[in-house]
């Protein structure tokens, strides 16, 4: 008897802990859960037609419509380099490849997708990223949706902080990347 | 002895349950799993130059370039208010922030990829959302790729219904929002 | 006492068991863990203004804006069919509907968001998909970020090869498809 009710505790302990692991994988509590990795890359934005050729590293491809004085419907095609500080002639670890476009009447507010292209000695792969750029908010989240390579099947958020902006030719975007599924 | 296949059977009880609670966990039946958040919205979107700016929350940036009679290849960028209620005018729960284009040559069908911005009392975050739009069927999946702040990491379904279509210059639909992992 | 060790066994080999399980199922080793789904499908893209509107199924919507000479810029829509021989006139399984764009200055480069659409007696739903589309390289990976219908909330990796380039009419792109989350 004595036998049966202690392996029954144990059973019991058991099914308590491994429930733990189990919903603890699924559903982290509503504080955020600590990124599995977690970096900051600084991108930086040269516009052709402002700069020239050799400088610019991305060009809008259509003219905004008139809906409101702040560039609504002006879209972005880049390939920008991506650098671990604010210098944009310091070596890239990555470029962002994609595409952004202004998409308010009456306020700067732009929206991206892109590719985040590694392919240095110490990552290679890709981080798939979209969302919202609301830029009158100092930080601002967008989704990390998808990854190859190194971040095979990654997800995660992106905080973008503008760290400076000169007029039409040249802004510059901190991005912390934050991954919270690694395998 | 007869302690013995007690506890056993307490072993393999628990065994069967926690295979149970692993495998819903990761796999769940062919039949869909209960959403863990769902709310339904309508999206507005207003035509610029069919409507004047004051009105209008969308507008194309593209010409279709003439590939069959159904607008393929006219490219809009929105930012549509979403409401609880079908009246555009009631006041807006989100913002749905992106794209859609028409995509067919010989009937009317889109894609979309946006992110619908939630900042009131209620929720503060985003969901960021992409897919096709078969617009001759009447209910249509999206997937929700992402979120950020209350709706961290999620993902989901969106399904779309039109519910109404006024020319080119107003259309509504309805937006059955189902997310399935939630933190 | 046997009895009491022989159970304490039991529930030490199930703990052991189980943790495998939710590790597994949580964080696949570092060798890719095996596809759940697996299946390769060709891509036909025939370029309407070179080809008529009989047999295209892409058109671009932008000009390039002089950013180098590969095409930056260039934006095309698409309502692609997906086979699965090389055969563009086969019974397509799929459309893919969605764009890619020319991203790179110096090399032909592109980026890619698109929508498997299936609807045979096989599969029923969609999949969603980007990423970077980096042509000077054999075999790259973009990301599945999502799905419905029979691909319920999927996630995975589309490898891309380019299987035949014929000037700027068409081309076929060799498409394996990869899921690793199937519900």
């Amino acid at each position: 008897m004595v036998g049966q009710m202690k392996s029954f505790f144990f059973v019991f302990i058991f099914l308590v802990l491994s429930k733990a692991v189990v919903s603890s994988a699924r559903k982290p509590s509503k504080s955020q859960p600590k990124p599995c990795k977690n970096f900051v890359l600084y991108y930086h934005d040269i516009m052709f037609g402002v700069d020239d050729v050799q400088n610019a590293t991305s060009a809008a491809i259509t003219n905004p419509p008139g809906l409101g004085n702040f560039k609504f419907g002006k879209l972005v095609i880049f390939d920008d380099p991506m650098t671990i500080d604010k210098n944009f002639k310091s070596e890239p670890v990555a470029r962002a490849q994609g595409f952004y476009f202004y998409d308010m009447k009456n306020d700067y507010n732009a929206w991206f997708a892109y590719t985040l292209v590694f392919n240095s000695t110490q990552h290679k792969g890709t981080l798939n990223i979209m969302g919202a750029d609301l830029m009158m908010v100092k930080s601002r989240d967008l989704s990390v949706v998808g990854g190859t390579g190194d971040f095979f099947m990654t997800r995660g958020i992106v905080t973008f902080e503008t760290d400076t902006f000169e007029g039409a030719k040249y802004f510059r975007v901190k991005m912390d990347i934050k991954l919270y599924d690694c395998y």
